[in-house]
């Protein structure tokens, strides 16, 4: 059973104050500006299949961590990829029997948000109050299983029964949008919006750049192997987007690096980039460019940027060559904005019609760097902890090292940046207990007054989200 | 009105232990051995002018985060430069207007020390206890404006009244040092010394740089365009300095580099900045070697070094070339000093009558290389929590990284390093109840008995100062 | 005294679980499965000289304190090496008189580890509950010095009363290995076992590296300047260090880099090497490919792989030179490991029987790259908070930082790495407590059930250890 006091502090107190705050917070409407869900679940509103497949095999954090103590990927239900070399095991199919392998080892994931968030989503969605185990692997099964058949747990359903006011999915400049666009004239009043996402056409190291760049081209008619014609094209489906509810672009570049090169210098990149002669170095000049070409772009149209920096994607190469993408082998690395940003600063940095989004997994740059930052330039606003950081000592670090500089107010208030649509509520409860706890803990100090701290409470929850991403 | 338990840890056993504490040290005197008030203050002893010109105007904590809410700078009066390109804006002339401005948005300041200064400020030193806000601007206004209109709110009756038993201030080698002289020879008892921080001579990056080399020239009546001369002259002026009471050097370099040439090539090096033509690294390399230079004469005139390093000063470019510096968009950089400090330590490293204190706005120094440097070399000293880290949050860290490896006796007291004479207090009382919480936590966890507590409470509110800068 | 809750959090709450867990691991036997002690004492068995000589002179935690802060190390006994220019003073040789310069400077170690780590030692070992001062000095002196004539403080019988159930030490490829063979035939059946640790014939940058490569040759017979009979020598001895009960190796590199080069390019570093002509970045790089060797080897032969990496040993130029190593002056540096380990991993990190345990001095690499890395590949475990940072500060922030994302699963329990030998319940109590402290921290916030907590608890003070270690 979930404890009500949980993620509040222990002493008695502030636990009282934490508890008042939550209460002003808890049932608030969950705006979700930030995440990865599937819009063809909300167009097409079909039954999900069943348990394993739901929770278990779409769940990278759940599946590095079982992988990491030896247990293969085959056997929770991942393919290799067509043509891959053999793999070490047969496919797991039985989703029964991929559940029961995760129940087994349910002792691994003590201490992490992982926990948190199954056993909220487990007790609250599902109605299941028992610990998972090897001996309740199966009934829990079942149970869930038959929620799943119910008409109630379809995927319209349960975005009104989590009270979502707004929830925006990312996709690629390549995207068809076409379920986007079902949702929108299918007269159901739950909305979800996109994001312009366009690091397919943008970033020259994905894989079938240049296939995408002619892709983009074919959608929208434009040149986009002149570089006139590719900033055509890419303003062109900023306004498609937007057509689709679109209020902000994400960026998700291996550093934070921007340039601000004079337009001939700019053509020329491009020309290279499209050559497939481009050095690494030339790569990551252009990716700076776009950034702050998308700059720019933002402020004619009034998109958000957002900017996703310093992961090593795909780090295990035998993986990515057997299994693909996302499987938990994506690794943070060092991060570096000060002299990054700066070319973008130098042009945008004091406008105040745009709104640049930081979001970092080095959490040594939120004191030195970020804060510093987002306290001076009106541009900038901080992302809440991201990926690995989402979790209580996470948060926790995150306000701790960035409120005394930055404030709350140049926050943008919580991302769930997930894929696991039913611990959407979970991980939004997660992060107003921890950011209410933060605030109880400044009230007990004295550090702030409980009138003040209840309106960061539901600044931090609601209305800082919903500010910052125009929503 | 403030909270006698204001930073206090919440839970009622240690907050009992930690008032016991800041019993014992909330009425020492102020030793202030580093910071930055203008010594005509306290010469001149006339009255400050307006609230705003006094508290705000001046305070670039303060006007920094107004700024990154895009409140123009020159709403809250600050002047572009003289042939500027046009601001965005009229010049605020009215202190009524800037300090409205403020107080309408003294929500953005939630959770940071700034909140805790002047909250402390205003009351203490006038007498304020309603919270700032729009509607409550005026009065609150109108209060202090009465208050400085008074003989005992000018600069030495605030002085007394705060007790402070020494005052840094700092200087460049150009200053004619005329207020301290005057100071001096005034018959007033209050103790305001100086502090040589060389860098406008030493820095070939400082704008004006050679002309400060002759200007110094002049002064010192040496050849301070030939290295010799330019030696001379240093030595010179650090001993015009020492005739102002001060005890200490003091520089800001952008990294911790130091370097130890052979005379020849240090002379070369010399030659090659003042030609002008220096690169970036001859520079650097420069900043280096005097560093180690100004260890020599440490060890000859007994002054103590400060370093503090790891500042991007003016990082926006365009508010730099609009409205000059320090105006809140000096950005912390990546520190790194085991490396960048050998070359001083080689030569001086193991000297006992010699001690260099550092300062580092990269926290992740703070465990990993400034500790175990402080914990073994006898010449170091750590520097408190600097700037961006001078709040709770930041000295927690800052205590709990460096204690258990540097001990308490590594470390050298609190700095205020404010150019914000009236937040003098605030700021010390932050620092003394900060330490006793932390202290609180080690006698109540049994780490550390309560006797040993209080002794190193005073220690650190009071005794490491005086000794440490040899005051 | 020491107190029964010493390092127990401060609220009751929270204290009476940590209370609670404590009891279910005070009194487990102790596994050290990594530090220093001398296999003479335990092979030998003879009484140990006297209170200094055992406690104070090999300190090198004690030492550099006492050093940073002006005490000559002669005073403290420590011996220039042969030949060295003449040091700052006459060597102390009275153990008394350097048991006193420690007890008057006994406030000095506030708030360290080296406290907590005496206080119980004296307390436990010797029955010593004063507080060491200068007015308790002789009398502790005196006690300390009665129980080591006595026969129960000679080596085995402390081993035994410490509850040892196994403790490696840490050999050389060139040591004889006859203490430890002369213990495994001496019929004492308490289990102390070697650990490999190849550095002096695996580093190009050892002093004598050629010299001890020669030696390697005559020990194993095999052409040890041929890059085939190194390697067959290296294996060889790994076989030799195995029958006397080593179960892991141990490499102490300056970074965590790796490499993974051709045969025959190895083959061809190698012959670099050996010419005495190799580069520092060819120095480094056969650091980096002699670590996938050794992960070779330990596919083949079993052993676990410790990397210590990050430390710029012998900091202090004079020092250095004047009193040789270990003395305090090892500072660490900035760590990597993402891009550093990738050879490693590319050829290794999926399989199932390979065992790398890693620790840092870097503690910002805990959350972004060590948890990450260790949350995904199966080879990769998390040595303990090491070093500097095996305090309760470091141990909290250790487990702060790693549990979210690498679970306690995939770290390997407690290291004491110590030389110290009468520290070892000290140093294993304080690593209880403070896992302790934290699962209660855990408990309280209903972020863990306690029953969870207790097994936790039980595997992160024996368990882990005895697993993670083959012992």
């Amino acid at each position: 059973m979930l404890n009500e006091d949980r993620l509040f502090p222990a002493d008695p107190g502030t636990r009282a104050i934490a508890r008042r705050l939550y209460a002003e917070v808890r049932d608030l409407p969950i705006v979700s500006p930030h995440g990865h869900t599937d819009p063809a679940w909300f167009a097409l509103d079909e039954a999900f299949p069943d348990p394993a497949t739901l929770l278990v095999v779409p769940d990278h954090y759940l599946l590095r961590m079982l992988y990491s103590q030896g247990i293969p990927l085959e056997s929770l239900g991942v393919r290799p990829r067509d043509g891959a070399a053999a793999a070490t095991g047969p496919v797991e199919t039985d989703p029964r029997r991929i559940w029961r392998t995760v129940a087994e080892r349910w002792h691994l994931y003590r201490g992490t948000p992982t926990r948190l968030w199954w056993e909220y989503s487990l007790e609250r969605v599902f109605g299941v109050t028992e610990r998972l185990s090897a001996a309740t692997a199966d009934a829990i099964y079942d149970r869930i299983a038959e929620c799943l058949a119910k008409p109630e747990f379809r995927p319209r359903a349960l975005f009104e029964r989590f009270d979502i006011e707004v929830l925006a999915t990312t996709e690629s400049p390549l995207d068809t949008l076409e379920h986007h666009k079902a949702l929108r004239s299918s007269g159901w009043r739950g909305r979800v919006v996109t994001t312009f996402r366009p690091d397919p056409v943008v970033d020259p190291d994905t894989p079938g750049f240049l296939a995408n760049l002619e892709t983009l081209g074919r959608i929208t008619g434009e040149d986009t192997l002149g570089w006139k014609g590719y900033l055509s094209a890419l303003a062109r489906r900023r306004r498609d987007f937007m057509a689709c509810g679109a209020t902000a672009t994400d960026h998700g570049h291996p550093t934070a690096s921007t340039a601000d090169l004079p337009p001939d210098q700019a053509a020329a990149l491009f020309e290279t980039i499209v050559s497939g002669r481009a050095s690494p170095a030339q790569a990551e000049l252009f990716r700076g460019q776009m950034l702050t070409e998308m700059a720019r772009m933002s402020l004619d149209d009034g998109l958000v940027m957002q900017i996703h920096a310093g992961v090593h994607r795909g780090h295990n190469d035998w993986m990515r060559r057997t299994f693909g993408p996302n499987l938990g082998d994506d690794i943070p690395v060092r991060g570096e904005f000060v002299t990054a940003l700066k070319p973008l600063l130098d042009r945008f940095g004091n406008e105040r019609d745009l709104t640049v989004i930081l979001f970092t997994l080095d959490e040594t740059v939120y004191a030195r760097e970020l804060a510093p930052l987002a306290g001076h330039y009106p541009v900038l606003r901080l992302g809440p902890a991201w990926w690995f950081h989402d979790s209580p000592e996470g948060m926790r670090r995150y306000r701790e090292q960035t409120t005394e500089t930055a404030g709350f107010y140049n926050t943008v208030g919580f991302n769930d940046d997930t894929r696991a649509f039913p611990s959407i509520p979970a991980r939004h409860d997660v992060a107003r207990r921890v950011d209410c706890a933060y605030l109880a803990g400044l009230v007990a100090e004295h550090r702030l007054d409980e009138d003040e701290a209840r309106e960061v409470a539901v600044d931090l929850a609601y209305r800082l989200a919903k500010q910052a991403y125009r929503l």
